[in-house]
């Protein structure tokens, strides 16, 4: 069995790897750390796991083999470098501290779709971020030939879960309720990221990516009235035609549990409360819609982190995954 | 014209009083006091009103003839017993500070259908809370012959804008989204109210009204997934034919702009955005259903609060409220 | 393995039980039945099993152990008995055509938390309806002391799901988001399925269950603006106090995994997903409220039609049912 | 007073109509027309006019001054060609039968903000789609000054009201609720709308518009979990700057009293239940997000018919049309 730990318990990503975790014939849930909860029963913040007898703890680094942390961004890197933690510990960060190539704590960008044999049996993964994954799954097939426009259009909408725990004016429901918002506008955090990333995919060596982005990625993220789920909207205008297209993402992805590439339209609750990615696209002319869908909170963040744990670790990569989707 | 002032300018009932007085033939909007928000444009805060040019100021007494109380619960008593209001200025305060009879500051509780005449040419009105409103237009027509059974039970669902502007996770949308609770069931604070106003309905005497409550109104708040709006639903048990209560009812009401008994089963959508309570009998032997619905925030709150102000300078019931419903 | 079968696979709970089966250990899924989508993927209708390669068959009535009958309610009957369905084919019926006690095709009201002794092993069970194990569960461990008060009076509110898959104008997002309303009031089609089991928990022979229902049970429905799920608010007038009541409820449930009896207040969306009913116990001096809340279509469908079919065959209760709430 | 009839009555659009009409101070309403509910009364179809004593009737041409045709796409073009009516009568049609300037019945297109002068005492007016409106208030101000990049790529979310009154499996509550799907990807019918109205705005001849769209227009509609409004986000790739920009903006709509250019980030609810449209731009270098928002039933429809109306007979332009927004 994997013994595993999770530090900064309490929030949204903390709460769904505790609901998985409990599936997961692998692993051991060992501790669940929060400061601010510290002695409450987990069940305190997590209602529906009334039946977990678990109380949030302290940090204990001895007698796990894993650490998962489900910090706010920033804390992480406080985190790593004033802990000792010792070598037989892996780490996976939920946050954005270790996402770029040139972080120095030596962990590498853990999207099993661009880099899983990377990933088998390492020791420190970064989880990409919600929109990063869902745009990147979009563009990887392309990105992967040097055959992305440079030009992108990018329109991606978010659930409030997306905003996190805390209650703002945004997340009111009488805000929020049957409306929408554009937020971060060609600003978002995840997009250098994500140019990276579609960057790396194509063999470019990094040294090549300097401050000026590869990629003209324009990336406009709208607040939904939903909680759960990002539906990506990517338009690229290219020669390729649609059939040459699916082939490409279909071959892409055969050997990808979690991504399928479907051939009727999409709607974001096929994959709520799931690990997997579906991706869609179609055209008119040379103008080409790559639609792509995934939960913000599992493939998007903790089900993502124990995909790539269940990578680190050597075991089927599905293992405690096959999750029931709500769907309604 | 009615020169009108609002106090406490930046919460939910003071929006929703400003746009309804924008659009009443009758009066000229003054100022509108905010000191958490002094000087902005009004629109900062209730941001469809981008066209109009007011800011927020301070109180001014002078020049006006209404006041409208917006302010937090218990505020509204330190403003009035603190402040040297001229006799000339009237008062409507929203608050639940001065709706109780043993009020010291001579305000009247200001529900139209119970008072009316009491109201017309009055000086200083508290308005009633949202789901006493609700629950007194189901009760009142029984009340008032003094054939309400003692024995109440009511169900009373209400939307996010109920419990107020701050963020809180109650009104975080992760949580409220798709989800029903419960709150301070049978301890609400508007059952004193309403056992006063069901018993002074009967022509009861207020001295018969001692600290033990002359209904056992068991009330269940239930916090909905919907943003404006309350569903009010009470049982009772009686003897009477179903035919015989909606002609008590009808003829009750027929007076009454404002209140609809309808003959078809309700939806809360039908008054929402609309000053309009309906109402709707229906029965299986003795048990007797009364649903009543209502706009939170207008027929129990700002729209009622400008009835009763046309009520106050005896000009038509209705001016500046047939406002078109949402419906959708 | 249980070879297993389901007829009537392109509804809602047909939808449910495959996502349930897709995960269930002891479980061989043989075929799923649908004359309107013979010969279809299942996911053209089920979007979510992108990546399961079944189609919709016929039925095959030999080389399988259990029927699950997901049917329209009435053609279980017409099914049961015009077809020849070998001894060693059990059934499970999720519609109401065999609810209660005088059916005639010999099938056992499926309620496990009443009669899981009767259950294991047997081989015909009809799934209760889901308000009606709503309510049930909030109210067996009074009925079965016999000492639950005659009057009830009983909220409901279910979410859309609750209604079924045919579009129709109370389905209608524009008629249904953020709106509420009755139907059925006190005449619910689960009241006579509610009032015999309440009968038989406590013991009482059923020829003494005449055409007068033993409870004055006054049920409102109510449509909610959610998707799944159901709040049960329950109100009776009882002596006994608040403890007493919750030690009853805790003794009755504490062997049967699936029902929790909360300490703290209630909302719906910590069992959404999940087969689970939680239940909470308030009250103000004699008046008492029981809130119990399910997912309507699981501990209320197909959640329970599996619990149903592990309790058939012998097997750990909780087997495939150990779900990832939703939460969000 | 102007004497008003609608066609085709028991729509969105012809409630939304009514509504407006019930309000407005120049109209009488003479007659409300509808097969379907020949008859009945209004309220039984829009069911918050409970206090409305007008029935559904026939048709009658004689004695008024203006018919709106609120019919099923196509079916305005039979009524047109196949009824007598009188040159007295003055006509609306809220279809798209008779957007495109090749029309040859005489209808002018209905946007005022492009040519109110032609509007004014006009007899026959095409009311533009929702979509239309959207789009098109978002670039006139660019178009009229023939500096529209050619190359655009619009993404709109829409509510459920937009796929109107017929349950289908879209408007299902559980298929919509907490969702987003894409529909008619780069096909939508309101493209020749839109792409002439860009080219006239211009005061290019309408010779010059062939069978090729002068714009490359990418235009990804998408279903929102809401009920009503429209959010449009456009992108386009301009040297201008954002000052530039808002000033063009600004200056184009300086006597336009239902456009704002707001200097803040937009959220759609600002316009819901009202007839206004606001206006948002922003910018990163040389990437414009230009976003408008409309209510799609009121300035996508039947609010912007009414404007439409105070044009042909000369009144205020605004006269009916200070709605409340439902805000919440």
């Amino acid at each position: 069995m994997i013994k595993a730990g999770i530090v900064g318990g309490a929030g949204y990503t903390a709460g769904e790897l505790i609901r998985i975790l409990c599936g997961h014939t692998e692993v051991e849930l060992k501790y669940v750390q929060s400061a601010s909860h510290l002695g409450e029963k987990i069940s305190k913040v997590h209602k529906d796991l009334l039946y977990l007898e678990l109380s949030f703890t302290d940090v204990d680094l001895q007698d796990i083999d894993i650490l998962f942390l489900c910090m706010g961004h920033g804390e992480s890197t406080d985190f790593v470098k004033n802990t000792k933690i010792p070598a037989s510990v892996r780490i996976i960060d939920l946050g954005n501290d270790f996402r770029l190539q040139d972080n120095t704590e030596g962990f590498i960008y853990g999207l099993p779709e661009l880099s899983r044999s990377s990933l088998i049996g390492s020791r420190r993964i970064a989880n990409p971020g919600c929109f990063a994954t869902a745009i990147e799954l979009g563009l990887l097939p392309l990105a992967a030939r040097n055959e992305l426009p440079k030009e992108l259009t990018v329109f991606g909408v978010t659930g409030a879960t997306g905003a996190g725990q805390k209650p703002t004016e945004d997340t009111h429901f009488s805000n929020r309720n049957n409306n929408l918002s554009n937020y971060k506008v060609f600003t978002h955090q995840h997009l250098r990221e994500i140019n990276e990333t579609l960057h790396k995919a194509g063999d470019q060596s990094m040294k090549q990516l300097d401050e000026k982005f590869p990629f003209d990625l324009a990336f406009v993220p709208v607040r939904g009235c939903h909680a759960r789920g990002i539906l990506i909207n990517t338009v690229i205008r290219t020669s390729k035609s649609k059939t040459e297209l699916v082939d490409i993402y279909k071959s892409y992805y055969q050997e990808h549990p979690f991504v399928v590439v479907s051939d009727e339209p999409l709607f974001m609750k096929q994959v709520v409360n799931t690990n997997y990615c579906f991706i869609h696209i179609c055209n008119d002319g040379n103008r080409i819609l790559i639609t792509s869908v995934i939960d913000n909170l599992l493939k998007g963040a903790s089900g993502q982190a124990v995909q790539n744990m269940n990578l680190m670790f050597g075991i089927a990569e599905t293992t405690g995954l096959r999750l029931k989707a709500n769907y309604f």
